[in-house]
């Protein structure tokens, strides 16, 4: 007799920040208990989502690396870029759907905050009404870096914007002069026109560079100290509200 | 022999959203060891927080209700009720004080992460520089908000602004017509004008009321059906984003 197999859940698990104590209850037990593991990773790289469980998993769990497609060759700017991306996400995405409609529920590892700059969104778009998606929040990056700076980000009305150092710089400076709380992600080799645009905003006395916020090495500096370099991956700049009131 | 007694540490500790599965491992970790907890609590009520943990508490640990001065006799401009606050403050700052220099850690059960416009900032600045305190980060109410529309808030190259409801109308407005993704927060009373400037900046369509986040209730609806309404304490608007691309 063959029945008909209920399926299995694809759960995008949240992280957080990088220290495995950071992770919730909830995405810690799904990472303890899952069968089936999936986490994206760049080809010859142990994976950074993956990095984090490191020592968690069950025995036995399957392990469904998604490796990124070598694209160094080809510009962000070139339409085949996209597409060998799209080609990819919906590669992957047919193996999670199959090990869904299998019965199997599937754990993707996602470092911060799933929904929140987050891959799995690529994932998610390809999966949502074919099988069951659930997604688990978490501590963000950001959450980690301004806890590493030892003072509130935001009090009283203060406005919180959250930029991406890939903005163009004029529209980087107008935001960053008409916020009070500032965090900006996607540093990398944005670090000096960031830098650049906090100093026309005429910001630069209050900002701060946060490096591997929660995980081994991580060290906060004032922003004027390190305009000219490059940032590691997990790099943040942030600047702390004024506490203002109504 | 009267030795020199080590000081204990104040915990700030980010409870989540609401779900106590949504806690961090470390804040789990935290609570259930703490010996002595603290947190803020309206007169008359359980508390917030201290509902997060009910059922967690170790046998015997000490706990320390910190209950805001009646000040509703009081309007909010009146310099009066800051004083009443500030004087609040400071007189549970000094219990705390008192228990860290006596050798005792406590855990300050913060909602949502205590560096994100949280209550905890008032005791934090009152507390550093004379007992040892350390801030556990944690999942944000708006994280569990944007989770539970079942879409991504964030991605590509997006401005996510967050503001406070109780900002000036026309503010919320402008700042609103600008940024690509929205969280708005502390709306109460102040839900109809958060709607009406949302409208004026020609976004209804776009917008969600989430309830009561990861908590049992939980209810995600169109701004637009709940416009006339008082919010819930627990309410955030949600403007997704429009994943635009350098």
């Amino acid at each position: 007799m063959s029945g008909v197999t209920q399926p299995g859940k694809i759960w995008g698990v949240g992280l957080g920040p990088g220290d495995p104590e950071l992770m919730s209850v909830r995405a810690d037990r799904l990472v303890r208990g899952a069968r089936h593991v999936a986490f994206f990773r760049k080809a010859g790289r142990a994976g950074r989502a993956r990095a984090i469980v490191e020592g968690m998993l069950a025995e036995g769990a399957v392990e469904f690396p998604m490796e990124y497609p070598v694209t160094t060759e080809i510009p962000l700017d070139d339409p085949r870029y996209n597409e060998i991306l799209s080609a990819f996400y919906t590669d992957v995405t047919a193996h999670l759907i199959a090990l869904a409609k299998a019965g199997e529920d599937v754990a993707v590892l996602c470092e911060g905050d799933p929904f929140f700059y987050g891959s799995f969104m690529h994932l998610h778009d390809r999966l949502v009404g074919r099988v069951p998606v659930e997604v688990v929040p978490a501590i963000t990056g950001m959450s980690a870096a301004w806890t590493a700076t030892g003072r509130p980000v935001t009090w009283g009305d203060d406005v919180l914007t959250v930029l991406m150092g890939t903005l163009p710089e004029e529209e980087l400076t107008r935001r960053i002069a008409e916020t009070d709380a500032l965090v900006v992600m996607k540093l990398g080799r944005k670090l000096p026109q960031v830098a650049r645009a906090v100093e026309a905003a005429r910001r630069l006395e209050e900002a701060w560079l946060v490096q591997y916020a929660s995980m081994e090495g991580q060290n906060v500096q004032p922003l004027a100290e390190a305009m000219d370099r490059e940032a590691p991956y997990f790099s943040i700049v942030v600047i702390h509200g004024r506490g203002r009131r109504p």
